[in-house]
């Protein structure tokens, strides 16, 4: 894997260094196929939206913080193109909260568990992070899923109440929140089922929002819910975004 | 690599086959790691346009057929992710147009080219297909452009007249704009540079373009150019497509 070597002034720097992270997580096992299929689908939506973080968007982000930060038992998954993404990131976020983290790969190989594993741990050691690691050792299951995308940790995933399911799958989305969990999903597809199943749904790209999260958790002193937030109605204004660009 | 299993009664059949044929090629060698991310920007564009070929697509995909067929030297050009998704199917075209193709990849690479040669070659072989195809021996570059993406073959891209350049790159369709030929592009993103370049941009999925003109084949006898068509309403009509299906 290349050295990256784009300059910040080039226009599509941002896009050129997540597709360069992208493929060094690729290169060391971490991500399915199909990641890299997800990941262009997601710069069309970006694409689609201006590239940049929308009012309602950074409202959701913020409500989002503040679910996670008066929650009980909060929990931040990563999968492999947020580890890739916004790994250091989202452990800052999850050291702030105390709150562990848990692996959550939905094509599970004990290699790409391994392969994240590391890359987590090299991250924590680098920031002197003291979160925990959860996921290689799942012990619960995820009721009303079939097979290893069900597999979760009984510490981790299964007993939280306010989760953080960056890039999540549709199904798994659902079965989330039919367990009375919070969802607060990332996601750049508005109409996805996923955005449509959440409790809040950031309709704007993983980085972002990990690096709007610490900006919020460096200025605020109290974050307060938002308690006439209406994930609905934050959908629909990322929807009149896109349309607005393509009439 | 895994066979393809999905049910063709899936609902997402269609999908699942162009990512498993990507898949091959990319094993083959064939693709850049560009490739993947630009199929799931593709997919995305797809998905706001509803999955299937509009009434302006199919008229720009007849009218682009039309040229081709008029033209003294049309040409097909083949890349990576087209060689994967419609590589019979375009070459079957060429065929019938009685013109050559050419492989014409933006991170050439000696080892990509002879993967793409070979794909084709065989692709030839097992449909008794007589096309030549042309591409491995540049020996013409397209004026305005450096680098291994100018270089092309002088009896094909270079002394063309219509030119059908599939998911091309924005630089390369004004490139060969400027070279004053008729620049047919197939394209799911109606905002692209090179969708706005192009003389007919079709915007919509290869495969489903290339099956397309060979059913125009089959049943038409006589197929006439449109003097009237305006690319610009072209690409508004598709704007306004992805426009309803998200307000």
């Amino acid at each position: 894997m290349g050295e990256f070597t784009a300059d910040k002034s080039h226009p599509r720097y941002e896009s050129l260094l997540k597709r360069h992270n992208l493929e060094i997580a690729a290169s060391r096992g971490m991500l399915a196929d199909s990641a890299l299929i997800a990941h262009g689908r997601g710069e069309a939506f970006d694409y689609l939206l201006g590239e940049k973080t929308s009012e309602n968007a950074f409202l959701a982000t913020k409500n989002a913080l503040a679910h996670l930060s008066a929650a009980k038992r909060p929990i931040i998954t990563i999968n492999g193109n947020t580890a890739a993404l916004a790994g250091k990131e989202l452990m800052q976020i999850a050291n702030y909260l105390n709150c562990p983290v848990e692996i959550n790969i939905f094509y599970r190989t004990d290699d790409r568990i391994s392969a994240m594993l590391k890359h987590l741990e090299d991250i924590k050691q680098e920031h002197g992070i003291t979160t925990t690691i959860l996921g290689e050792s799942p012990d619960a299951k995820i009721p009303g899923l079939e097979g290893p995308r069900a597999k979760c940790c009984h510490e981790g995933i299964f007993s939280s109440d306010v989760i953080l399911v960056p890039l999540e799958d549709g199904d798994r989305c659902e079965a989330l929140v039919n367990m009375g969990k919070t969802v607060i999903v990332v996601d750049l597809n508005p109409l996805s089922r996923s955005a449509k199943m959440a409790s809040i749904t950031i309709v704007d790209e993983i980085s972002r929002v990990a690096d709007n999260m610490l900006k919020i958790i460096e200025n605020e002193d109290n974050l307060e819910i938002d308690i006439g937030f209406i994930n609905n109605h934050n959908l629909q204004q990322s929807l009149n975004i896109i349309a607005s660009n393509y009439s």
